[in-house]
């Protein structure tokens, strides 16, 4: 226990050291040092099991089971994942990458466990942003139905990656705040030491009212700290000092003899220990490599395309009153804080509720306003229910924006966008599209922005593009017309957004290399497709080739595909794009390479169709 | 208002009377009669909007805004949907067949409003089941820091399709049991006619306080009552006597001068005014003809595929301990109840909470145990980020079990089962299959029970199959292999599932009207597809038709050609399946033969394949 604190200092000093080259998600993990460290020294893993919310913020944890020496490859290819996974380490009781998990998970676990009769425990790590998410009240409305011992830590830090919202983030905030808090944690730390101390076990039973009375004072403002966790059933201590290892320990000590469900509420500082950090937290949250002294990172001179993306929002909406702008908890991620700063009145942050979000946008949108949904395309899985039961069957003209669609990278299997086209493309009467540069992407949100007719939806890759600069006026597409770049009468090749430039490659290598003709299509529209040129460049070349930054399974080729079958062309299609399979984390490059999505694999594809071998 | 009593009386005899001929939601439609005529009488349709979750309850609402000569027609083709659908009537500002979407798009409509300036009333109304779906809270989360004014109607009968579960069917239970409540309606009647009679419009600014007083007493457990709903900014009333139309009358206009978010508990009865729903709540929800006197339907003697699962599911589980069973709000309906009966320990109902379920169900396979998530094909929509993220990423064998595959006739749009072949078949790793006939149904639940490698999928039609009895033993089927029941030279037929007897008409109709030799195959399998058979046969024929009860985009016959075009299989292949619309309401037969499900039409497109035309 003594040594406790020094090592806490050390696992800081090697975050901030390791991650400063690496990047990844320094500030939740700086937040959660002691907390990790007294889990477990209370608890025993893999036998008790700790389930971390998002999961983000399991470094520590990684550290201290048998990965200290590999931290250093965190988010690289073939090194340590930036979540947990079950698959890395048998310490790695879940998975996520997605918010608002963990307790469902938790409790699954602890009726396993109450079936099996046996005794270990489980422990649900959750952020205060994680108390945005419905699944989360789903499950707390469940657990006292369906077990008797579960710990959840609620690890509040009033940031999920932004600053939270909402009237639950206010409700923790007025707990945190009263008069009472301020000197709480000192009296609490003394008093469990000397009741919990070397006797605890002994005395559980005697001490367990007065422990719980001094947690959870009776008086006043105090005694409705508890009433929301004790409408569900789950017993409210705290709230307590998350940094103090040797409380936490104690307190941990005690939860463990409690039987009855247990949420424990913790204090920590996102970004603990590391100035650039506290002084920035919505920065390090998660970020590239940093200055170690200064905090700053490198900047791009391109604009990403979430800030391409908000600052064309932002700019229509002021000559448009009724677009409106969502997000859910993202306003950094989507880009939109910029929205937020110009049109704050037209701005709305739901915290983490996809769902919510999207019924949302579509009450809005049923009063004639412009909603302009922004929701990572892998976050957008959440809400595919509303998508197809509220916008699609009512035709609501919420605008999808799916930042990130398309292979994530260093983050992994739970963030790649690879499924939006797969799950959007059966969904009736929804557009969707994905553009081939900033300037068309401009050009697609203009074309968004006054489409009326229905939800629409739009994909667009992380980071920078080929860096186009946009017009300064934006034009009006026409839905479904695709962009025929060059004629061909050998090799028909349609390259859908970001790969587009791969497309444009194999067409100058099929030409130079082979003395081919070409036909290069920049798609645009995933749903509706550009029938007409389609199956007239198919009609007339010898192969079509589809490029797709997505899983092939029901993917835009499988599109082409099928409307190639419907009207009986047989010309064969080539599709590159990702396997069926979970792609794991990486750099693009890296990733691509080894999965088949580079010109050579393309070029070798199309060559084997039209000179077979044998 | 003297009239009102008759006309509720009135109400109810019509829907008692046409919907013993028509079927529909009797239940909850009775329970809302003095609701619904106390909110046309404060509020103003379609300027003010009346936003009713799920939306079963809105036959009253129909019937006074126009449509009460067609209530007759309900639930038929081309007759009154069964939910409210804003292409009905302007008076249905919203519409939905899922349960806990009408806070978050009630608080669209009111931030739209107080952005547009103008004063209309948004009154969402939502059972007491809809606050166990996680949207909901996410939507509470919200209402106060997006609007001023916003009427929440929390109609509590303790029921949602079957009787509530959880936490908080608790907490409200603990208000409406309390000892005040007993003689509180009286009481608050009179005083609320007192204050705010005729001159209520004038004095609404003095009683405000004393009447917030009255209804929300400060005494004891009464101070309670409101604690959870003001944590979320909402200012709670009640609760009061649902079927008092004078009562509700008064406090809606009391309600609507307030300036804060505002939650009015009213207590109802499902199936009010008739006795054989009052006994049984369940059935009565939503169920088909009956015999008015008695209340008797006609049961078929066939079991239907919800009963033949429930029963196979419990009586593996008998013999396998680590089988458990899941539902979310829907013992009745999936046929678990039986499971709940013999085997209640390992009987799980989460609550209308499908991200829950499916989480829960994964925390539960992490531990070795065998989960049945029993969830309607429509409704794992919610559930589809979990699939992806949770179960997926991680393997984890989760049992889905998907009811409600395919067309579902009556209840429309939004509860028609037609696009989870499309969803989930990207997804890696997930197996999916659907039966022809119920042995075969009982032989793929024993494969899935004793599958644990992974996610494993099952979707089944609504109501009867065939009606092959299954044998006394199931057997173990081989993952991804096919059943080839006859074997021909010039076309293959792939029926899958319920379209299976299709195939086996236009097979038998192929041969004795054309002379054709014809290949007919039991696919069984979704994903994995039984690779080597289809090539084989498609490589042997001049055409394959495939036939899936789901739409053609991404479908099954999609894979199909997915797998042809890997191969460079040339043979065509025609799809039967539901197109690229959202199919309306109405019997199976009628929609099928409008929308080319039949064999007639399966022929007549094989036909022009082999012979095309010109």
């Amino acid at each position: 226990m003594e040594q406790l604190p020094a090592l806490a200092d050390k696992i800081r000093e090697t975050l901030i050291e390791t991650l400063s080259e690496t990047g990844g998600h320094l500030g939740p993990n700086l937040g959660v040092v002691e907390l990790t460290l007294a889990l477990h020294r209370v608890f025993d893993t893999p036998k008790d099991k700790f389930v971390f919310d998002v999961a983000h913020q399991g470094y520590v944890h990684k550290m201290l089971t048998g990965r200290w020496d590999q931290i250093h490859t965190i988010r690289q290819y073939e090194g340590l994942n930036g979540f947990l996974l079950r698959s890395e380490s048998e310490h790695d009781s879940y998975g996520a990458g997605h918010a608002g998990t963990a307790l469902s998970a938790a409790l699954g676990m602890a009726s396993a466990r109450d079936l099996r009769g046996t005794d270990e425990n489980v422990i649900c790590v959750a952020g205060d942003a994680a108390f945005t998410c419905g699944p989360v009240f789903e499950a707390l409305n469940n657990v006292a139905a369906h077990t008797r011992r579960l710990i959840i830590v609620l690890n509040d830090n009033e940031w999920s990656i932004d600053r939270n919202v909402g009237a639950i983030a206010k409700y923790f905030n007025t707990i945190t705040t009263h008069q009472g808090f301020a000197g709480l944690h000192q009296k609490a730390a003394q008093f469990v030491e000397f009741v919990l101390g070397k006797e605890a076990r002994r005395l559980a039973g005697k001490v367990e009212e007065s422990a719980k009375n001094f947690l959870l004072p009776q008086s006043g403002v105090a005694s409705n700290r508890s009433v929301m966790f004790d409408e569900f059933g789950v017993r409210y201590y705290g709230p307590i000092d998350g940094h103090d290892v040797r409380l936490l320990t104690q307190t941990f000590e005690f939860l463990k003899t409690q039987d009855e469900p247990v949420i424990l509420h913790i204090i920590t500082e996102k970004g603990r220990g590391y100035k650039p950090a506290l002084a920035d937290p919505g920065k390090f949250h998660g970020l590239g490599k940093y200055n170690i002294e200064t905090g700053e990172t490198s900047a791009t001179r391109t604009p990403t395309y979430s800030q391409v993306f908000a600052r064309s929002v932002t700019d229509f909406a002021k000559d448009d009153e009724k677009i409106v702008a969502i997000t859910a908890a993202m306003p950094g991620g989507t880009g939109l804080s910029v929205f937020k700063k110009e049109l704050p009145q037209r701005y709305f942050d739901v915290g983490i509720a996809e769902e919510h979000a999207a019924l949302f946008a579509c009450g809005l949108a049923t009063q004639g306003l412009r909603p302009f949904l922004a929701i990572y395309s892998t976050f957008m899985q959440r809400a595919y229910d509303m998508i197809i039961h509220d916008m699609a069957i009512q035709k609501l003209p919420v605008r999808l924006c799916m930042d990130r669609g398309g292979l994530s990278g260093d983050d992994g299997p739970t963030h790649h966008g690879l499924f939006d086209i797969a799950y959007l493309r059966p969904v009736p009467g929804l557009v969707h599209m994905q553009p081939k540069d900033e300037d068309e992407f401009v050009d697609m949100l203009w074309t968004m922005a006054n489409y009326d007719e229905g939800p629409i939806a739009i994909r667009y890759p992380r980071g920078v593009g080929p860096g186009v600069t946009p017009k300064d006026q934006p034009r009006l597409l026409e839905i479904g017309q695709a962009e025929l770049v060059a004629e061909g009468e050998d090799v028909a090749l349609l390259g859908l957004g970001d790969l587009f430039p791969m497309a444009e490659e194999v067409k100058r290598r099929l030409e130079a290399e082979d003395g081919l003709s070409v036909s290069l299509i920049n798609p645009r529209w995933i749903k509706p497709l550009d029938e007409t040129l389609i199956l007239e460049q198919a009609r007339r070349v010898k192969v079509v080739c589809t490029f797709e930054d997505h899983v092939l399974t029901n993917g835009f080729g499988c599109g082409v595909m099928e409307l190639l079958a419907e009207h009986r062309v047989t010309t064969p299609v080539v599709r590159i794009g990702w396997p069926d399979a979970f792609v794991e984390h990486g750099t693009i490059p890296i990733l691509r390479e080894k999965n088949g999505l580079t010109a050579e694999a393309a070029l070798q594809k199309i060559r084997e169709v039209l000179a077979p071998r044998g």
